[in-house]
């Protein structure tokens, strides 16, 4: 099973192709970085029409059988999840709203401040608010993953804490191996993983050692490092853009916050070895190459986030 | 003139009329707590609606000119604005597009974490935002007043110093008076005045010295106590909530971000010289009584806010 943790494509059928060539058994959407709730609707009606039309590559899914059908009948399942908790507004009853809807996993922030806490870019990190608490209570209670990637150092801290369930970071690297503001400590890794939590690794050039020259032994040596350290609590969360214009990274970056962009962004250029789904069996060679075990490899692709989902998605059994 | 810089009462041609028995020249209605953009159209759209069906006693006002007419024919002027920021969503279009609707002023937050700043309730106080500095400097430009009523210290420090424009405390009163986590200190107080800015006594309960015991005498000393120390920078914010049932207070506190409401709320009771819309004279001959001269109670009492509002409301002239 091989599972991404976080894309944000171009959706066409030439993609799903890619996502079928390279074995792609389910891969996390997000339908919201800026949007507000209309935005976010607008977002999966868009991606349900192309899962209808391209029924015989997608599935869409919501729960882990889903991707265990999709895996059996040779389609990519597709799971959708935002990347900032806008859409929320100020209503905590939108948890379970956005649930029923099949998002399964959210972010508390998005670089900036939130309701909930202050993203990584934002000058003060004032923790998890009030607000951010009662989300968190209810975001466990429905089963909707909290996602700490792009959140601020003492927010995710905090939030990890306050997380009666397991918590993940779908798509981030160790500051220790690459020093980004959107990387993380040893710190943070160690109380997400010792709670049961996950962590994707990005392969977004900004997040690399190197960037766009980052090799693939380089990358996977980090893994490789990174499972031995913490066990086996990690997958693949590339932040694969695939086929996105500049356009996209300026609204990720700005949205409709601000009114003097940052000077104009530009996609890095991905390393040649993870241009596109394609890629996806390429970083299992690049693992087992670095010398990792079978078992090792096969958690990483995707067997750690399916042991995870397992017990994410959904209310705790009572029983 | 008598203006109150504050109002939440429920509309009703029996509120109208008190209006005019208490010769109120205008009044700032706030359109929204914890509603989003949709929930504050609506409810300009009810008070359109009620401004209508009673034109003999109002008139809606979005200009000073509009108050000086409203005076001139005998109704009262009826001035929009925001208690909370949750209508911009993350957009700062939305400022303008707010103002266009006759908003004219917004607080950046309302207790709790704005995606502006944060509120006097939050645990921490983060300051002003990256999205609040845009949101000051837009404000600044279009003509809407910033309130600082019910922000943290620290966050209404900073909007001080980052806005270009004077800017205003709609409804509080002086801690040194009365520590109430909504009163604020004279070193903000000091900082609001000294650039033009504007605070809005204000008579509600909880903000008072011995709260609904609060005798008019005692008011009265600490209004002119205030002017006296800081000047012709002081007027009316009565947060008057004449004829709400307590489920509004239950509201105003929890919205719905809150699962587990605080310990069900009531409104206390108004101090028996400040009931309703019909005790603006009152309040004048309260001033009076406190040994203020005519030109300080009739500062007080409605021209230190129309003074203010001349220069506040729409762009700057750039002549």
């Amino acid at each position: 099973m091989y599972i991404d943790a976080l894309q944000y494509v171009a959706p066409s059928r030439a993609v799903f192709e890619d996502m079928r060539a390279g074995a792609v058994d389910m891969v996390h959407i997000t339908v919201g970085y800026h949007e507000d709730l209309d935005g976010v609707l607008r977002n999966l009606s868009a991606w349900y029409t192309h899962i209808e039309h391209n029924s015989d590559l997608l599935t869409r899914a919501t729960t882990v059988a889903d991707i265990r059908a999709a895996h059996a009948n040779g389609t990519t399942a597709v799971m959708f999840g935002l990347q900032n908790p806008l859409p929320l507004g100020a209503d905590l009853g939108r948890v379970q709203l956005l649930y029923d809807l099949g998002i399964r996993f959210c972010q508390l922030t998005y670089n900036q401040q939130s309701l909930l806490g202050a993203g990584c870019f934002e000058d003060r990190d004032s923790g998890v608010t009030a607000f951010g608490r009662e989300c968190i209570a209810e975001m466990n209670r429905v089963g909707m993953v909290i996602d700490l990637s792009h959140a601020g150092p003492h927010t995710a801290a905090e939030a990890v804490a306050l997380s009666t369930r397991p918590v993940a970071i779908t798509h981030a690297n160790p500051k220790s191996w690459h020093d980004s503001p959107r990387n993380v400590t040893h710190d943070l890794i160690a109380a997400v993983t010792a709670r049961g939590g996950m962590m994707g690794f990005s392969l977004y050039p900004h997040h690399l050692a190197g960037g766009s020259d980052c090799d693939l032994p380089q990358f996977a040596q980090m893994a490789a490092d990174m499972v031995a350290r913490f066990g086996p609590h990690f997958g693949i969360g590339s932040d694969l853009c695939q086929n996105q214009p500049d356009s996209v990274v300026n609204w990720m970056r700005n949205g409709h916050w601000r009114k003097t962009p940052v000077p104009a962004a530009v996609f890095p250029p991905q390393p040649p070895w993870f241009q596109s789904n394609r890629d996806f069996p390429g970083l299992a060679l690049g693992f087992k190459q670095a010398g990792m075990s079978a078992d090792d490899i096969a958690g990483l692709m995707g067997q750690n986030w399916m042991r995870f989902l397992e017990t994410s998605w959904g209310p705790l059994d009572e029983t």
